[in-house]
This record gives structure tokens, sequence and C-alpha cells, in this order.
């Protein structure tokens, strides 16, 4: 099998040929350097491509129902003539997350949709680091046509911080009833949000549900203004009969309609670029270091040294003496 | 008031001044760099008497009763005549995690209890900070005179696999009857395992958990041994009622008895300080490094540029010709 150029890659991509896009993909989350190099070219070719899609943040704690939540909207979307590109941000997302108790497949009807492409997260590395391979999977989709592009991330770590600064849009997603700790929300991820969906209405009955949405909603109050002078807005209904999905779909034209026009987006757009870079940075930097570090025989000098600030103190003044 | 002198502070701390600890640890989270040198002058004082607690970490999903867990066993601790301090890994977990729905004071027996020290984590910053700020925690722990340092993390991202690399032992909380969402356990973090402790059994019934510890002890056949060659365990009980808490000291204490004859733990200090001083080399230059990203006046040439990596690549170079 001849191994396809990056101008052949390009094309196979701009063509909406799946094989070509899980390729590049592949490529870019590739941790060796001259494969990296390649995937950076092939984004050049692409990135007059890039830039059109809606990015949307997805997520939630574990038992929330986001699989059958994107299934349910994905679907919504695809029978709005949409193409919808899925990414999961962190290994412990329900797309990527294989339970070693149970394999269920996730997201099967929605797989089968000739137009939508799921695809697991890159799980090697730290997560700013699986954050810029996201980031390029998602220029990736966007120069393959894709409309919409979701990023599932699970809301208790730091994995939502980086999927809120790679996305126009923070969809949260919660459900009524269940414990005080699964419900134990940090305000942070309260702030970021911009669209708050209760899920799960049916099995909680309608008396619950609306009692969550009048809580969060008088929360809600609490919380400075977004940036984007954009509403929050609490809305209810269920991933898997497809009630609410509707209305979160509205919201979000309604989101992207309202912050194109104050200019809002195109300033998220600069800043999200502009985060990017300086992650590329970080990384190049700090992979090159540690390049140097593992293969540094004078370290066996400094081992003696029990302090750990002092030894990385010593070492840098030892390697880098511009700082 | 007068300020405190580095050498008071470390007196006071190795007088078991509780006063003192907590000022100490909050220098060492304090971003500013000349805290940052006078945390670490400190914690160069108090090295000769650190090392010698039990580093444990607790893991499991939000629900699966972390605090309660920690509650009951660190209360036995103290009735062991066991000094314990309780620290968190990352924002997320239930000791930090306030809710905006709801504040619990969670764990108040153990918090009256005059040899147990609770402290909630550093929150600003990345992940690999925070890391590093819950290591110097755990340090001057050590020198005060603490026992067992109980370190918790959620199990749903990354931050137990930083908290693995910094603890000698690793316990995971499971709970019978979740959902399979909740069940989802990456396998990771199975093999990260040194005790699993299915909790909650008396709200899920004896069959139920019987159930489930034995689907879990046959899932622990798949992985390969631990480099300590201890083999992992399944333990039941309730954080709540105390049943099971005193199995999983006895396992705590077989643990620490293999591993120090078979000289594991030894090598695993060493790794776990090593790890620390490449993450000190990474983030005193990435920090260097921003700082003279955000300063750069001559940015403003690049900025036509709109693929990220060659904006990168091209700052790097043209700052930092030696790589």
């Amino acid at each position: 099998m001849k191994t396809e150029t990056i101008e052949e890659l390009a094309k196979g991509i701009r063509n909406g040929n799946r094989v070509s896009l899980s390729r590049a993909i592949t490529l870019a989350e590739n941790t060796l350097i001259e494969n990296q190099n390649k995937a950076h070219q092939l984004i050049q070719l692409l990135l007059p491509f890039t830039g059109k899609a809606k990015r949307i943040a997805i997520t939630g704690v574990p038992g929330v129902g986001k699989s059958t939540f994107i299934e349910g909207f994905g679907n919504l979307l695809t029978q709005k003539g949409l193409k919808v590109a899925v990414l999961a941000i962190d290994p412990s997302s329900s797309l990527s997350g294989g339970s070693i108790l149970g394999d269920k497949t996730r997201m099967e009807d929605l797989a089968r949709n000739e137009n939508a492409y799921i695809r697991p997260s890159a799980t090697a590395g730290y997560l700013g680091g699986i954050a810029s391979r996201t980031y390029e999977a998602m220029l990736l989709c966007e120069a393959a046509g894709f409309d919409v592009i979701l990023i599932e991330t699970v809301g208790v770590g730091q994995s939502e911080t980086l999927v809120h600064e790679m996305t126009d849009l923070f969809l949260f997603l919660q459900i009524p009833g269940a414990g005080d700790d699964l419900q134990g929300i940090k305000r942070g991820i309260m702030e970021m949000s911009d669209i708050i969906f209760v899920n799960k209405v049916d099995d909680f009955g309608s008396e619950k549900a609306k009692e969550v949405k009048v809580t969060l909603a008088r929360s809600l109050q609490f919380l400075p203004q977004k940036d984007s002078s954009w509403k929050r807005k609490v809305l209810m209904g269920s991933g898997l009969t497809g009630k609410g999905l509707e209305e979160v779909w509205t919201s979000i034209e309604e989101y992207f309609e309202l912050t194109t026009r104050n200019g809002y987006i195109q300033n998220r757009r600069k800043e999200q670029m502009n985060l990017r870079v300086k992650e590329y940075i970080k990384e190049k930097i700090t992979h090159r270091i540690m390049v140097r570090y593992e293969q540094d025989n004078s370290l066996e000098n400094l081992l003696h040294e029990t302090n750990p600030y002092l030894l990385a103190e010593k070492w840098i003044q030892e390697n880098f003496k511009e700082f």
C-alpha cells in the first residue's frame, strides 16, 4: 500500500473521505516529532477551510447521560441536514471510557449515521497536550465540512476548563434527584455554562425536574454576567426520548446569532488560537528540555541533592544560563 | 503582628503547631516567586524530618462516599494513636468541592479530632502544578509528625495518575449496584490500585455487594502484576458504619511490610522525588518563558501568521536560538 502524501490526505479530507480524516487525526495524535510536523503541514494546507463550524462543549458528571444525549442530539442535527462530529477531550469521557466490567457500544445509531463522525480522544500525554490534539482534530473535522463539533468531557476535573477554552458554547448536563454528591457542582462549571440541560426528566417525574430547574435558575442569579452578554439558560428534557432537544438547538442558534452580531465570537476565536500558540510553545520547549534532562550524564553529580527544588534550580542554572 | 521567620515557622511545625503548619502550606501554595522560594527554604530545613509517613492515595468517582470513608477511616487510625493528615489533589474532590446548591460541612468529626489535620487542595494553576503543591504539603505534614497522609482525588480524570505518582499505595473505592456509567472504571485505575474497597455495602445488600466483589476479583486477574509484587486486594464494607475498615488498615500494614522488605518502597520514594524534580524544571522554565511571551512586543510582527504551530515555532526560534 502506497502511503498518502500530505496533499493527497488534504484532498481526501476536503472530499469528505472518512478514511483520510481518521488517518489525519491519528497522524496529529502521534507523538513522534516528524509525524507532528506532517500534521502541522496538513493543517497549514487546510487552514483556509476551517473555522466555519459551531464549536460546542458538552459536559456533566458520570451518570448524567452524556452518550444518550449526544446520540439523540446528534441524530436531530443530522435530520436537519447538518453534519456533526463528536470528539472527546479526556480518557474518562463516556466516548472513550471503555469499562473493563462490560463493554457497551455507545452511540450505536449515531455511529452508523453517514452525516456523523465519532472519534474518541487522544489519551497519551498530559491534559494540555490532549487538548491540543483535540483542537487539531476539530480543525480537521471543520476542513472536512462538519457544521457542528461536539466536544465531550467529564465535568469533575480540569478537562472542562480546557474544553471551554477551545469551544464557542458550553452545554452542561444535569440530572434531577441524584444524591448531593452527584449534584456537587463546582461554581466554576456553572460560570462557564451557556446552556444547562436537565436530562432524564422522564426518569424522575416532572415535579422533581421542575424543582431542580427552579433551584438552578435561582443559583444562576448569583453568577457574574458572561462576557458574551448571553444570558445563561436552563432547559429540560431527555436525550433518550428527544424531549427538549429542539429547544437546545434553538438556543444554540440564538447564542450564535447574538455573539456573531456583537463581535464576541470573533474575539473568542482569536483567544482560542492564542491559547493554542501558548500551549504549543510550552509543549515544544518542555519536550526539548525533558529530552535533554533524560540524556544528561552530568545529572549524577547533582543526585546527592535531596531537595527537589534545589536540584531543579541547579540543573536549570547549569543548562540554561540565560534564565 | 510580627511575621514569623522561616526558622520560627520550621520550629512551630516541628512542635506540632497547627497554625504554623497551615501558614507554611499557604506559603507553598502562593504563586509569587519570592514566597515559593521561602517555602523551598523552609522545606530544606525540614527535609531531614520528612519521609516517615505512609503516603496513601484514595480515589473513586463522585458519589462513592469518599468523605464518609475518610472520616471513618481517619477516626479509626487516630484511635490507634496515629496522626492522620488528609489532603486533596484537585478542586473537584469532595474535600474542596464546595457545591453552590448547598454547602455541606464534610468530615465534621475528623475535623474536630486533634490527631487529624484536614486541608483542601491548592486550586490555582494547572494539574501538574497543583500536584507539586500537594507534594509540598505532604512533606510539611510529615515534618509535623503525621504518620499517615491520605491524599484524596476523583477517579475520573488525570489527577489520579498524579496522585498515584506521589504516593506509596493506591486505594480505590467502588460501590455496588450503581449504573454502568458510574461503574465505568478505566482499566488504568484498576491497574494502579493496590486495594479496592467496595463501599456502602449496607445500602445495597450483601448479595449485590458479593457479586460486585466477585466481578472485580475476576477482572483483576487480567491485569499485569504490580512492580511491588503486591497482589491487589478487594475488600468490602462501609465508611459510614466502620465495617471493613480494620481490614483495610491490616492490608495497608501488610503492603508496607512487604514493600519495605523487598526494597520497592525505597525505589518508589526515589521515583517520587525524581518526578518532582522534572515537574519543577518544567514549571520554572515554562513560567519564565510565558512571562517573556506575554511581555514580548515583537509578537505583533508574528500575528499575521494564522497557523498556531508556525507562530509558536517562529517565536521559539526567534527567542531561543539554542533550541
